[in-house]
């Protein structure tokens, strides 16, 4: 089953070197969540031949311009190629204002309903959930009210061993072994043992975005040993002290949060236009936490089953 | 002196194949204008390496986002590279709400001021002028308020003949030599007649900004001969009705117009995502008006003293 990351932006506020602000697709299980659309996102869609048709909920982090920007014209071009989906926009106060003004002065109605879901400051909620898996916001340190959001998988069936499996049962009984339980007959009595007849599920996986934020210990606890962080990393450490005013964090911040956190994997993106060259922020990073990459424009980054 | 435009963005409201939504950056006698500003404008800027802070005027033919949508990100990019000039924008009614909206709900406040000019529906006025120039809007036919933006050099000096002028001329009387009197003495004698000093002034110069518009005959006297004109030529001619139900013009009828109104050069732009191959807009244009040519990315359109 997939689950995949495509990072369609990675720079920081100052779109730089041919670098897009922050957005990512992000593609579990077939169900399609756009996170953050800077400007050019729709752009940068088409350049990853992804389907527009497909996102049916956007994630805005924050309402400072390079996370959100892109949003209106994505939008426009839903409009034109003739969407009817419902559009759900997960933001902070304010998107729906600047949405609605917006379509109001250009006199246009969206063929599709868009709506709007109000994220909390400081919140640790769920705001998605379907049958697979939820979305929750992460508490962010920003200089704006800002959320990052958690993807996990729910807790998957447990996997038939078809070779084992006697002949003659119900569907019902199959679903059941899915779900754990044991074969039964009417009167209850085990026919078959659950652990005889399947395999453990497979494990349910996860991806937390965080941006933009200054190094937060106090969400360590909530993305522990998850599959696959992306941490924002603007800066690298010989800049810490315009990280610490500006509210953002260095490439071994983000390393140090990983370690801390005992995840899998690190991304780091959201680049200062001051590095030309990303290799001191990758090579910073790794010294702290090896597993990391940057999470640069047409990179798609896979966690396995 | 300079009289250079370069093409930014040369899309309809979708973007397509790596164009870009509608933007120029217009420079006249080392004065620079943007006018339009799509979504990805200041990428643009950018990759042609253009100096966003000699930019003081942004001229907004009308709100529909593929003409503005980059204009906040550029007001954002300004303000982070310590920009301190005002800066002038020129729309229809509502930018400033989307602007200001914007701007609060990112608490952000510019380094810089900005100052918006209010563009009257189906104007033809002034509303730029400066010792060197002048900017007119031109009213176009469209869905929504939507001028076009005449730049016209104003009469240039006389130009001096160095080799006949005489030594011990006053600053004063050369001054005049150039504004087209004669030099003469103190009681009012002519000295010198200004034919004889000097040479007819350089031509004035001029560019049309006509997007987006249907066909319309109107405002061919107010374009009359003018030296370069974009036109916007959304269609080919085998989507005319696509064209009039969206007001919009045909390669055909861009020429026809540039015909009509006898100018020198016509550039036409705007383009439909159902073209990839732009060959044939450009085929049926040369049709009409053969000194035409694609106004795409990067292009720069110079037009000579």
């Amino acid at each position: 089953m997939s689950f995949n990351v495509t990072i369609l932006g990675s720079s920081g506020a100052l779109p730089a070197y041919g670098r897009f602000p922050s957005a990512q697709l992000v593609e579990i299980q077939n169900r399609h969540f756009l996170v953050d659309c800077g400007e050019g996102t729709q752009m940068q869609l088409m350049r990853f031949q992804a389907n527009l048709h497909r996102i049916n909920h956007i994630f805005i982090s924050h309402l400072h311009g390079d996370h959100y920007l892109g949003l209106m014209g994505l939008i426009f071009t839903m409009h034109l190629l003739r969407r009817t989906n419902d559009l759900h926009l997960y933001s902070h106060a304010g998107l729906d204002e600047i949405i609605t003004a917006q379509l109001r002065h250009s006199r246009s109605a969206p063929n599709f309903k868009m709506i709007f879901h109000r994220l909390e400051k400081g919140a640790q909620e769920i705001i998605y959930e379907d049958d697979a898996l939820t979305v929750e916001t992460i508490p962010l340190l920003h200089k704006l009210h800002c959320s990052g959001f958690l993807f996990r998988e729910k807790i998957k069936p447990r996997r038939v061993n078809k070779e084992k499996l006697p002949q003659g049962l119900l569907l019902k009984q199959i679903a059941n072994l899915k779900k754990g339980y044991d074969v039964i007959d009417e009167t209850g009595n085990i026919l078959y043992k659950n652990e005889d007849l399947t395999y453990p599920p497979r494990r349910s996986r996860s991806y937390a975005y965080c941006s933009d934020t200054a190094y937060n210990e106090l969400i360590i606890d909530q993305l522990k040993n998850i599959d696959l962080l992306y941490h924002e990393a603007t800066f690298t450490v010989d800049e810490e002290a315009k990280a610490i005013e500006t509210q953002h964090s260095t490439a071994a911040q983000a390393a140090l949060f990983a370690k801390k956190a005992e995840v899998t994997k690190l991304l780091v993106g959201h680049f200062s236009a001051r590095y030309k060259d990303l290799a001191p922020i990758l090579e910073e990073a790794k010294k702290v936490f090896e597993n990391c990459e940057l999470a640069i424009e047409g990179g798609v980054f896979t966690v396995k089953d």
